[in-house]
């Protein structure tokens, strides 16, 4: 039993029809002539959709929805200590996993599905990533100035997060270890997190000079910039995931490169708070692959990987005065698989034997009119409500506007609780 | 015989529910008590929606939309050139009258209740303007090096098209002279431009200093800049909409700000062309007044304000480290009021007396919750399918998602046809 769709429209390959057949979570067959299907096949008429790899949010803190809209015009730093912390240091499970549901709700509506999310009471955020049914690779953020000031505590945290959950739900779920920063986690801590990850196959997942202040602070403690630390403490011996990348040094792409770190370029997130602008096109230059990520809702406001693509080439051109900094192309694999491999997932380029982590968008829009070619209309003209479908894994998880795995009205109900008990 | 909203919340006004009544095309009352209704008026229960003042484009080419996705990778005057200007010799007057229709479906869509429009064949657009319901601004865009180089047939259209136009359609449409640019036109027809505004009262509306070849052309040709040049011509001594305004010196902005020019900011098409960022701030702490235009959806692709003021503070915030170079409020703004103003419209502030020009948006998705302020869920949140409603000087143009005035199907088959014409 498996699913075939016909009259899918691919970008890149013009107006032809074309059907595509999955098996279990895989790509069976994709071809311009009717596919046969086989008994009990599902079989989907796309009506002219244009089917497209989903979106993989490539950093996010998924249950900060809940401060969507907090302080919108602030730094940083004030932020995070006057107006974040004092609200996450009184979040409980509970609130945790109604969190993440309602942020999943807004991912999957608009295409995502895969999220690499760093938070805390994890075993909640892994527990609705698992019904809802995406992929993600989840991690604990850890602070602790030393291994004895709360350490070796965060440290047996994400050790049994990841006994937990690492390959959990059929392999869609992965377990990274995350030391928040280097300037929120001392060495000791690094060094444990570095040998953790390389015992257990995993990748780290972290923040790297997100703000001037930052790249300061660490330079002022260590002597070095955080890349120039981090290399030093042996960390890109294991896949890193770095999260912002805003403040660095063409040395510090150097070591960013040679240590084939994976960079999630957040560009919404570091415009509003004025973080400031990632070097981009100086990176993939440099062949240092980027990702894209939404950062939390909080810093955002939205989960959006076509809004936030959007931003990604805006902001590579107005600034740079260049209008081939980044093209449509290029913003569209950085949304997916370019977070495909940061991520370590399965590759999904709408092939045989590749991962059915489909997304069907319409291009009957006024907005959508005339649809040219699809990747420049999902880079330029799309919009998040012109996803109707969503298949991952193989299973659907949206189906013609409806999600199947969130009770949207029952996530509402409960969030909307819970932020009545947070402002009261 | 009015209308009668019952349960909508305003932008800055907490939680609480509004009553608004409207008479004819200004709103009459605004209360947080039951208003009464009159015999015959028609109320509408808005469900707790957010009701704003409806956005205003001031800077498009509507019937641009028909070359959505046409080259989006190259600089401007390569675009122009190569791609733009082959097509747009061959519209028709017809062709123009289904694009604008395209174009304004779209724009209705997402919340827009007023444009800024400079085109050709501007019967036809002034004819799909009017069946639309929304307010326009419009202009013939006039290219010429001198009065007897095809000044005087392009001043001649613009005086039939002010005579036939001005103050149409029950005062919605209003008529802009329009040299298209310091590069473009001749001091004579610049001259004789102005005197044509002077005689009839009219607004010029025109392009600044969009490129820097173009800042370099005209500081070559004239020995100043284009600011410095159109006051040396006392333009300035009529009402000017200037769009872009991206390459100005601090001594540009003095003229601008002494000249009481309103300029349409348009960061999504200086981005996407890599034409470089307007300064926003420096020019708003001027106390210039700042619209905001999508400018045509082929250097956009999109025509959404939405989506349009997102952009402004994403690129006033990000390049400039600093999270209070534009806020919420300020972006939402540009793209309402300030527009209103440098289009010569009256105020739509939710007030009563003023014109009822609103629009109702949907608070209840996912991506809106919580939706702790109006203004910030507009400009970090908000997408333009959250429009539902849309009223203009008293008229619905779009009811509970469905367009009242343009017939969308009719519009997308006739642009199919011409688009395949084009093609061929």
């Amino acid at each position: 039993m498996g699913i075939l769709l016909r009259d899918v429209r691919l970008p890149e390959r013009g107006a032809t029809s074309f059907w595509v057949r999955i098996r279990a979570d895989r790509i069976d067959g994709v071809s311009s002539e009717p596919l046969a299907p086989d008994a009990g096949d599902e079989i989907v008429d796309a009506g002219g959709k244009l089917a497209i790899s989903g979106f993989v949010n490539a950093h996010t803190h998924l249950p900060m929805v809940l401060l969507r809209g907090l302080a919108d015009d602030v730094p940083l730093e004030e932020w995070l200590e006057r107006h974040v912390w004092p609200v996450e240091r009184k979040l409980s499970p509970e609130d945790v996993y109604w969190c993440t549901l309602l942020a999943l709700a807004e991912a999957v509506r608009g295409g995502t599905v895969a999220v690499a999310d760093m938070y805390f009471h994890t075993d909640r955020v892994a527990q609705a990533v698992e019904e809802s049914g995406v992929r993600a690779l989840l991690s604990y953020g850890m602070i602790a100035r030393s291994m004895s000031e709360g350490g070796e505590k965060e440290l047996r945290t994400t050790e049994r997060i990841a006994a937990t959950w690492q390959g959990a739900a059929g392999g869609r779920i992965g377990v990274a270890v995350s030391p928040h920063s280097t300037y929120t986690c001392g060495e000791d801590v690094w060094g444990a997190a570095k040998e953790l990850a390389q015992e257990r196959g995993l990748r780290i997942h972290t923040h790297v000079s997100e703000s001037r202040r930052e790249v300061a602070t660490v330079r002022a403690q260590t002597g070095g910039s955080p890349p120039e630390y981090l290399e030093r403490l042996g960390v890109f011996e294991v896949p890193v995931l770095a999260a912002h990348c805003v403040h660095v040094s063409p040395s510090d792409l150097d070591l960013l490169g040679r240590g084939g770190v994976a960079v999630a370029h957040c560009p919404k997130s570091n415009s509003k708070l004025g973080s400031g602008l990632a070097p981009v096109a100086a990176m993939r230059a440099r062949g240092i692959r980027v990702a894209l990520g939404t950062d939390g809702a909080a810093s955002n406001n939205r989960l959006d990987m076509i809004e936030e693509l959007r931003a990604a080439w805006l902001l590579a051109r107005g600034p740079s005065e260049d209008p081939r900094a980044l093209s449509a192309k290029d913003a569209v694999l950085m949304a997916t698989e370019e977070g495909r491999v940061a991520l370590g997932l399965p590759p999904a380029r709408l092939q045989p034997g590749d991962a059915a982590d489909i997304v069907l968008l319409s291009l009957d829009g006024v907005h959508t009119t005339p649809a040219r070619e699809g990747t420049s209309t999902i880079a330029f003209a799309s919009q998040s409500s012109d996803v109707t479908d969503v298949l991952v894994a193989g299973q659907w998880l949206m189906r013609d506007g409806r999600l199947l795995t969130i009770d949207e009205e029952r996530v509402q109900s409960e969030v909307g609780r819970l932020l009545r008990r947070h402002t009261n």
